[in-house]
C-alpha cells in the first residue's frame, strides 16, 4: 500500500480566536493572527484501508472531528478509506494547538495522497473546518485569519521581524473542557462577549500594524491585552473556564518583570495553562532561564518560527 | 484631654464595586452588596489636639484621603484639630477593605466626639465620601449601597442566613496600584467597562433575591460571577491590574474543588491577592483545614458575621 506523510506545526495565536459565528463552516467569530512554531511538530502519515482508522500517538482513537471532517472531504471529493497515523512531539491537547497542526498535516497528506488538487489557500479553508485554527498552520511566518473567505495568508515571512517562543509547561493533562465546547459556553453566558466580538478587528488592525513597523513593544502590548480579553471571557463563562493554574501565574508574573526591566518580552496563554513567552531572540537565553527557575529544565521548550505545513517522506 | 473610640469591621462585598461615577461625592458607577465581618476589627480614637495628626498602626501618617476627608467635615461642621489614632489587627492596605472599616470608625468616633448628631444612614454618607465601601462597613449583616443616595442600609441581619468567612492571606504586603487609581484605569481603559457597568444592577438584584430566598449556591453562583467580572476588568486595564499570585489561583481551584464536591463555599477576592471563601457554617472547618494547607496554619482567619460600627472605651 502506498502511504503519504505531510507535517505541520502548531501557531500561536497573539491575537486570539475564540468564539465561532452562527452558521456552518466552522468560521471564527473575529479576525486572528498568529506566528508559526517550529520545533514541535504534528507528523501524519495516511494509507489507503479497508475503513478508516485513526491512530493518535500510537493509539486508537474516535475522534468525533476527525470522522467529520473525512465526511465533509467525501462530499465534494472521492476519497478512499484511509488509516491516519499521526505522532506529536509535545502534549495532545494540552493548550498547545495540537489540534490546529493535526488538521494541516493531515489535509496535507490527504491532499497528495487522494490527489485533490488543492492550492494552498484551499488546503487552509479545509483545514479551518477541521479546527479554526489549522487554518493557519498552513503557513509560516506572521499568519491571518480574516474574513470574508476566512482562508489564511501570509502576512510577513519571519525572515520579517524573527521571534523566538518559550514554551512553558506547567500541566501536561489534557484540558477537561475542549476550545469548542468552552467557546460555546463563551459565547452564550459570558457578559463580556459582545464587547469582545466589537474589538477584535481593531485588535487585528493594531497588531498587524505593528508588525509591519516591526514595533516589538505595540506588537506585545496589543497581544498580552488580546490575550487576557479572552481569559477574562472565558473566566466570566458559566460554566467558568478557568485555565490558569498558579505555576501559570508565576510565570506571566515572571514575563511582566522582565518586561519592566526592558527585555523584549511578552506572554500569551490559550486554552490551556502553559505560558508562551514570545521574544525577541536576543532575549531568548534570559527568558528560558527565568522560566526554568519556576517549572524545571524539562519543562521549557524553546521554539523558534517554523515551516508552513508540507510533505515528509512517509 | 478627652478622648473618643470606635470599631468598625471590614466588610466583603459580594457584588463588587469597581469605577467610581464621574462626578463629586464619591459615588459608586454600580449597585453593590456586602456582608460585614467580625475578627478583623479597626480601633480608631481621637480626641483634641493642636493641629491634626493621624497615627496608623503606631506610626504618623499623611494620608490625603483622611485629609479630604476632614477638610470637607469640616465645610459643614464644626470640627476642631484631631488626633486621630487608628489600629488594624489585620493587614493594612494588602485588599483586607482596611480602608472600609478605618472610615466607618473615624466618622463614629468624630461624631460622637464633636457631637455632629449624625444618624447611621448619614454617617454612611460621610463614611462613603472618605472610602465607598466604608459606607457598607457602618452596618452589621448583608448590606446593600445602592442608588439614588448611595447611603447603605441593611438588607437582613446576619441571624437571617449566618455565613463564615474564611480568610486565606497569600501576601501581606501593601499593595503597589491603590484602589482608587486603579479603579480610574478600568474606568478609562478596559474595554469591558461598559458591559461591566451595564450588569450591575442585574447582578445586584440575583444576589439580593438569593439572600432574600436564603439560597445559597444562587449567592455562590452569582458572587463568584461578580468577582471574575471585575478581576476581569483589572486584567483587561491599561496597565493591565493583575492582583491574583499562585498562592490565590490554589485556593481559588480548591474552593471550586469543594463546591464540585457538595460543600456549601465560593470564593470572593478584592483589589488584592487574599482569597475569602464564604460558606455555611457547617463547611467551615473543611474549608479552613484546605485553605490551611495550601497558605499555613496562620495565614487562615476564621470570621463570622460582625457588628455595625460603634462605639467602645477610649
Amino acid at each position: 500500500m502506498s502511504a503519504t506523510a505531510a507535517q505541520a506545526h502548531p501557531n500561536i495565536a497573539l491575537i486570539k480566536y475564540w468564539g465561532k459565528q452562527d452558521k456552518p463552516g466552522n468560521l471564527p467569530a473575529t479576525p486572528n493572527l498568529s506566528i508559526t512554531l517550529a520545533e514541535l511538530t504534528t507528523r501524519t502519515r495516511v494509507s489507503s484501508a479497508g475503513r478508516d482508522e485513526l491512530w493518535l500517538n500510537g493509539n486508537r482513537k474516535e475522534d468525533p472531528k476527525v470522522n467529520g471532517f473525512l465526511a465533509a472531504l467525501r462530499k465534494k471529493f472521492a476519497v478512499e478509506p484511509l488509516k491516519i497515523e499521526s505522532e506529536n512531539n509535545f502534549p495532545t491537547g494540552a493548550g498547545l494547538a495540537s489540534s490546529a497542526s493535526g488538521f494541516a498535516a493531515l489535509i496535507t497528506a490527504i491532499n497528495e495522497h487522494a490527489q485533490l488538487g488543492l492550492n494552498r489557500e484551499l488546503m487552509s479553508e479545509w483545514a479551518r473546518r477541521g479546527s479554526a485554527s489549522a487554518a493557519r498552520s498552513l503557513f509560516s511566518g506572521y499568519v491571518a485569519l480574516v474574513p470574508p473567505m476566512w482562508r489564511a495568508h501570509q502576512l510577513a515571512p519571519a525572515s520579517h521581524m524573527p521571534l523566538n517562543v518559550v514554551v512553558a509547561i506547567t500541566n501536561r493533562q489534557t484540558k477537561s473542557v475542549s476550545s469548542t465546547q468552552g467557546m460555546e459556553y463563551s459565547r452564550l453566558t459570558s457578559p463580556y462577549y459582545s464587547a469582545w466580538l466589537r474589538g477584535g478587528p481593531d485588535d487585528f488592525a493594531a497588531a498587524s500594524s505593528a508588525i509591519n513597523q516591526r514595533d516589538f513593544e505595540a506588537l506585545a502590548q496589543i497581544s498580552e491585552l488580546s490575550c487576557l480579553k479572552m481569559h477574562s471571557l472565558m473566566l466570566t463563562s458559566n460554566p467558568t473556564l478557568s485555565y490558569w493554574n498558579p505555576a501559570t501565574v508565576a510565570c506571566m508574573d515572571a514575563v511582566r518583570d522582565l518586561r519592566n526591566q526592558g527585555c523584549a518580552v511578552f506572554f500569551t496563554i490559550d486554552a490551556g495553562p502553559q505560558l508562551k513567552a514570545v521574544c525577541l531572540p536576543e532575549a531568548t537565553s534570559q527568558v528560558a532561564a527565568t522560566l526554568k527557575n519556576i517549572v524545571g529544565d524539562e519543562q521549557v521548550i524553546v521554539c523558534g518560527m517554523g515551516d508552513a505545513a508540507g510533505l515528509i517522506e512517509p
